[in-house]
């Protein structure tokens, strides 16, 4: 190791936040409907066929359809952007506000979604989970799952 | 639409930001040396051959074993937390300041990680991408990639 040490053992360079959070969806129009309708994001961007971006807060959400980002060749200045593309169920979570629950609930009622879970952790924070059209598993949470401030 | 609407035509419960990314790694000793080590994250909860939890700023980077997470039957207050896990190569990335990249590039060469990609996007923004040990894609990433505000 040659880059020393920040403050409290913080390695040089390590990361502030996460900026994108990816997930996979072959069905772009059916992911579309319910990112922006059912969960109210922000749609930013939209490739047709390969990928749908989200604005989310400060951070983005990436829908990719894995069949596309798996594959092809996509260059920027000479590079090429690294290959990616998962299968199967993943897994993320929104941050939401307790007292948002309600409006989430009910917006998933409106539009058929059925919620699969709704736990209150033993240390604090309350989730709800529903599946994306493709079957991810969707989370919101309470910032108080992980963290002690709101 | 019964919840009404916020101002700005933002939907009622629209999540704030994103709590939890998820990425799937089989190997949790050899992702942890990267996360950890590589990386520079903070783990802030770890349980053998299921997860490794890392705090990253105001956010959470979870780590499963998706043969763990796709099967096992974990149940909190009675109700069962939902199944998930992932095959392939997923993607995620996490935000750095342009002064940090010098030293990420120096802890990646370090442990011998290859960068695969550096791009300077036409819109603004630089990231720099690498492999984590399961071949996920793990890009680091200007906040100017995405947003005008540093």
């Amino acid at each position: 190791m040659t880059s020393g040490k920040q403050a409290a053992g913080v390695l040089e360079g390590t990361p502030s936040a996460i900026l994108e959070t990816v997930v996979y969806c072959e069905d772009l129009a059916a992911a579309r409907q319910f990112y922006e309708q059912v969960v109210g994001l922000q749609l930013v961007s939209d490739e047709p066929d390969r990928h749908l971006f989200f604005r989310v807060g400060k951070s983005m959400l990436l829908v990719f359809n894995p069949n596309q980002t798996r594959t092809a060749t996509v260059k920027v200045g000479g590079q090429m952007i690294p290959r990616h593309g998962g299968d199967g169920a993943s897994h993320f979570a929104f941050q939401s506000k307790r007292e948002q629950f309600e409006a989430i609930g009910q917006r998933l009622a409106d539009h058929a979604v059925a919620i699969e879970a709704q736990i209150e952790w033993p240390g604090g924070g309350h989730s709800i989970y529903c599946r994306d059209p493709a079957g991810n598993s969707v989370e919101f949470a309470t910032r108080t799952l992980w963290f002690h401030e709101e």
